[in-house]
């Protein structure tokens, strides 16, 4: 690793938001001793002497756009399957349809394996690479599991994946073909949760599940870095995001105030709003309630399977977003799903996966009532390819 | 529709490479009198005022940085779903394993839609859309369904879409959410192209099919600037292209005929390898016996579903270019596509379609048999995501 001074990186330490320990980020980290999550935090004086809109700009529009805010000193182990920023898509038919007049959709299924799973995994594989980690276990509904066994199998770090059965099979497919080790698990992610913490206290793998190592939602920050270079620096209103773990969600947010500590957007933040599916809607429960953290979602069940997420680990951290922001949290039904769906592919052809047309679906709803107001900016993250999902067979094409 | 003064395209006229026939390009087209495809004819010295290395440089890396060898006058009727320039990806463990140390893969599937038939649509949807065409009609193997009816549903333009029962179930959702009438067909696609011909005939509709109409060449085009720009100018020594009607293959030669007339690059064409599968090479059989023209393969079948193309209209433009740059043409059957699926993956955590791991089977088989020399520079087109096929199901994941 090249010392401080050379590195791309302005990485300073890892903290704790629970009990506000603090770690050096030079080993290998995954919880805090308090159980909760770690967060990485940086010399924003450091990065500000380098990290400009102008020097942004000149930069390749890869994820490393912004790299004085990402945790990777050395770009040799920057992996990379040739992703790059994701287009912001205005929808403005299926927005005239349901009164939002300047709608768009964040496209995250150009991303590599087809899904925002790939920001996470280019981060995080990279940072595991820099780490020296050489193997690393995780569950999963299935995007991520392709993302960061693709991404690990690039870098030549071994993947042990445990998947519920009912996720989708390209996944199975996918994590297979790049040599992942792959195991499918009875119910859902919680369970297959309980089958990586096995492997992980008995052959002590490196575990790469969702917040139990700080990097993955750094690289999930680009998602927000992206969205406030292309809304000019003046972010939108309203950003709706389809809420499983929620680590999209809380990384947007990490990006926007860091990048307002450093001046290069305001200190307003976007309404976030949370979308679940009513077959598994854990923090619209705790939303509604005021409460500042999950509880388990018994029967989770939802088309879209990425959604099927009971207790997300990063629950407080996801509704202390929507508070601050002055968002909310709202639940859509399977119907409403897959109308979502077909109106936007068919108003102004954009193809979605199901947790990406929730959003749809909950702005609609959001507009109706009067949340979402006149000429607010909406921007809604379709997080993956429509491929990227269990098909449902048509009954006549 | 801007004057030629202003207009973003060189474009001039219509030639046909038969009979050597002249057409202005001013309204609808279709295939020349003589029943051969037209080409677009471009004024290339009027291109070469503004068309620059520099420029190109500075300009948004989407698919109209070469605009002025692209058909489309006013910047207007482009019509877009984000595609932007794809990364060409270094394989250097599966190189290894075969003796290739300078291989690349360039990823296709990066595009909207998932495939290079996007580039097709955006501009060939884009030039209709500025022609004024209100539906078209086109057989497809899948993927050129799902990016025309994604780009012509963006454009308002209605799509009526043929292909065979036993094309890629993914395909046919996508066509049908996005509004496109889809009509499933017995056979190959020869025999959805022979459906499609009768609406044609019945209704008037504009015929989108392979080289029917002048334009959708022109976006292939794309990826034969890109490739230029992505080499530094200098084109590799070989390009391996999975081969069904052929139309990138000649989308390739056009472009870096067209870049080097400009003097952006030197006369030297890549060695070009059209690859097709053993159960379906029509253009291989005609090229092992010199001939100019292919005949029809009876009885096509093979996983690499693309490919099951048995005469493909502009078989004679692929022949010309394979015989031109001296290149060759290479069958490989379907369990030599399915290893080479596996190796890319595997070794590289490269995902691709069977059309584009059959690349791979092509070039490990000209390595060995010293057709590829040592230190040639090899870059294999993956033209799709892994998950735009038929998936075969794993016995135990």
């Amino acid at each position: 690793m090249r010392s401080p001074v050379t590195s791309d990186s302005a990485l300073a330490e890892l903290a704790c938001p629970k009990c506000d320990a603090r770690l050096a980020p030079s080993v290998v980290t995954q919880l805090c001793a308090c159980g909760s999550p770690l967060l990485a935090r940086y010399d924003l004086e450091r990065a500000a002497a380098t990290l400009t809109r102008q020097a942004v700009r000149e930069r390749p529009d890869d994820l490393w756009r912004f790299h004085e805010l990402l945790p990777v000193h050395d770009r040799a182990h920057r992996v990379s399957l040739g992703e790059r920023a994701t287009p912001t898509l205005p929808v403005p038919r299926a927005g005239a349809a349901v009164g939002i007049s300047r709608l768009c959709v964040k496209d995250e299924s150009l991303l590599p394996t087809g899904s925002f799973k790939a920001r996470g995994a280019a981060v995080g594989v990279s940072k595991a690479s820099e780490l020296g980690v050489a193997a690393f276990a995780m569950p999963t509904n299935g995007n991520a599991g392709s993302a960061w066994s693709a991404y690990g199998r690039r870098a030549g770090i071994e993947a042990f994946i445990a998947m519920p059965k009912g996720a989708p099979p390209i996944h199975r497919i996918e994590c297979a073909l790049t040599g992942a080790h792959v195991t499918l698990v009875e119910g859902v992610i919680s369970d297959a949760a309980a089958v990586v913490a096995g492997w992980v206290r008995e052959r002590g793998l490196f575990d790469a599940s969702t917040l139990k190592e700080p990097y993955r939602i750094e690289g999930k920050k680009t998602l927000g870095f992206e969205i406030a270079e292309q809304f000019a620096w003046d972010p939108p209103e309203v950003i709706v995001y389809p809420t499983g773990g929620g680590v999209g969600l809380i990384g947007i947010v990490k990006a926007l105030d860091e990048l307002a500590r450093l001046g290069l957007i305001g200190e307003r933040l976007p309404r976030l709003v949370a979308v679940q599916a009513a077959g598994c809607a854990p923090i619209v429960r705790a939303w509604q309630a005021g409460l500042r953290e999950s509880t388990f979602w018994e029967g989770a069940r939802t088309i879209a399977f990425g959604l099927t997420v009971p207790k997300a680990i990063g629950d407080f951290l996801v509704l202390d977003a929507l508070y601050r922001s002055g968002g909310c949290a709202v639940a859509v039904d399977d119907a409403a799903i897959l109308a979502a769906q077909a109106a936007l592919a068919r108003d102004d052809g954009v193809l979605t996966c199901p947790e990406g047309a929730a959003t749809f679906a909950a702005a609609s709803e959001l507009r109706r009532s009067g949340w979402i107001r006149d000429g607010d900016r909406v921007l809604l993250i379709n997080t993956g390819a429509a491929r990227n999902t269990t098909l449902v067979p048509l009954r006549s094409a």
